[in-house]
């Protein structure tokens, strides 16, 4: 397929939002030993999980490095499709290409630069040469042309748009010194506009509290519900240092219009209790220079924001935890026509991120 | 997707004749510096042409180790798909699916057995794993079920089948001890009925002189233009190995009947004058353990019957031979709506095979 050198603004391609309908889920299979413990076996019960979901509902396809191909087709049910396909991590949300599409519903890839969070100045892990190719990969299998921009890093869980000319990211990802450190605001915000199709960027100042693999990403804070209408992980223990972080970003987004000039109306979503690594699930984990550590006691960037939206359901992280049901409550509200479709998620929390940080959506198109 | 343990003769589906409308094809990127000389550089230049001639006619996908995957994207032309794919050789004809068709035109794969030719018997490179995975990795890429019987070794390139019924295949290769000695010539042919879906297996005696990569596939020494109509390769020079062969397989396909109770309209197609390898080409060559060597004045299997058939075209195997001309005369008058493409393809018969051999087609199906 081409890789173009244009960009989808120039040649009229949008990034759909989340909620638009879907052709289908990609997912990495998780099999790093000093990221998910135990050689991986819980998380990789979780991932099946999240993909039979998913796959009730839409095509599925998981990408698997060669050396646990065998394994993963065994594990998961036969509605997923299986490719082979090598990574660092399974982050497909962060690595993945994100698809655009134009008014005629022609899809084509969009392949960013990747760096594992921040490069040399904060990555969380090294090697990171097969995670760079991933959006190009998944391009040619989905048989579509791609812009590459690999010399700006871009994760796909550190944007969010409306599909009506709005983005979405916070100030503490996007300007992290491990990111773009040679680009301005300004300059990235050009970029973003040029690529996703968009003619405003809203900058939320900060992500989740301690979400530190990801130097705080928009999907674990704030999402478009729809054109209009945003959720915000929120705390009203003012012990928490979540409550100021969450204040803040709310303060902001009440003051913003989008880019139809709309107010945005904000709902609040109660994060769970405090979720702490525990001493064994620590101890489960192979020590790797180079690699962020999963310490005993340290708290985890827990939040129902990290959900996936696709055709006619939500997948929403679960905890096992007395706020479950309030989130579970409040989305089935703000989606009325979609099933939430509650996955205990503890596993992938564990290695830092959640369900809609392990999915990415393909949008429908007209390219087959 | 589903590992099927019925056969495609109890589900009603059919392996289609090659000159049958197609999909597309596949392709394996080669690479491996034991068995293509100069690092494989010259054979990639001509994996290249031959892909790049496909891509002009139907869709093309090439299969690519992760480490040769952006060498191949830059090499390949745009319209070629490149898909990461392991793999230990580059015979999609011989690891690739075998896909098959119902009446509705719904598709699947066939994911044979494969040991590299003969494994510890005579095979000819070690280890085989990658390749062994193959036809599964490719019917999951194309999103269909397929039949899983790798306790029954089968190279794609050794049987042909008519798409009405009746298969062909060298009695050299299928009764190879490297194969299945736990199997007898009819435990084999009920196999075969019951994977391709077919009444009739027609044993050929030998395969090509001196092919000794593939114990004598049949592709490399006859061929179904049509039902009913077969190329068989031919040489008139007494004193080469050659002429004995081609005659004993002429009797024999000139007595047999096919599925349908037709005699067989036999053209001959003539060989190009023996090729033999080069001390330069030999020289190229890394020595490996296990790896059937190349060696200096080794005769190789040349022959045009490996030739691939596709929509609109034939992508003919040529060798700056004076028997070239005539052996694009004969297929084109075989040929009369396919447009004869000749493509050099000396750096692929000193790997071991020809177009044929690197090629593996998809046909036409209603799945997606």
């Amino acid at each position: 397929m081409k890789r173009l050198k244009t960009t989808p603004k120039q040649d009229g391609y949008r990034m759909p939002g989340e909620f638009e309908p879907q052709e289908g889920v990609y997912m990495l299979w998780p099999q790093r030993t000093d990221n998910w413990r135990n050689g991986a076996k819980p998380a990789q019960k979780v991932f099946v999980k999240v993909a039979s979901t998913i796959a009730k509902y839409e095509k599925m396809t998981m990408l698997v490095n060669r050396d646990q191909y065998a394994n993963a087709r065994n594990m998961l049910p036969d509605n997923v499709r299986v490719i082979e396909l090598s990574n660092n991590d399974s982050w497909a949300r962060d690595t993945g290409a994100t698809f655009v599409v134009n008014k005629k519903g022609e899809m084509r890839g969009i392949d960013w630069g990747f760096n594992a969070y921040g490069g040399f100045y904060d990555g969380i892990y090294f090697p990171w040469d097969f995670d760079e190719c991933i959006g190009q990969k998944m391009s040619e299998i989905e048989e579509v042309d791609y812009y590459q921009i690999r010399d700006f890093v871009c994760e796909g869980g550190s944007f969010h748009v409306d599909g009506e000319g709005t983005c979405m990211v916070t100030e503490e990802t996007l300007l992290s010194p491990g990111r773009n450190p040679d680009k301005s605001k300004k300059q990235i915000e050009k970029i973003l506009k040029e690529y996703l199709n968009v003619e405003k960027v809203l900058w939320i100042p900060k992500g989740l509290y301690n979400d530190v693999d990801t130097n705080g990403h928009v999907d674990n804070i704030c999402n478009f519900v729809k054109p209009g209408v945003v959720v915000l992980a929120w705390s009203d223990d003012k012990k928490d240092p979540q409550y100021k972080i969450s204040r803040e970003d709310y303060e902001y987004l009440s003051k913003v219009k989008d880019a139809r000039g709309r107010k945005l109306e904000i709902h609040k979503l109660y994060c769970p209790s405090p979720q702490y690594i525990t001493a064994e699930e620590s101890g489960g984990i192979d020590y790797v220079e180079g690699t962020l550590p999963r310490n005993e006691g340290d708290r985890m960037a827990a939040s129902y924001v990290n959900y996936l939206t696709g055709n006619g359901f939500v997948a929403l992280p679960v905890f096992n935890d007395p706020m479950d049901e309030k989130a579970i409550e409040t989305l089935q509200k703000l989606y009325p026509d979609r099933k939430i479709e509650p996955i205990y998620a503890r596993e992938i929390l564990l290695g830092g991120g959640n369900i809609h940080c392990i999915t990415q959506q393909v949008p429908k198109h007209s390219n087959k």
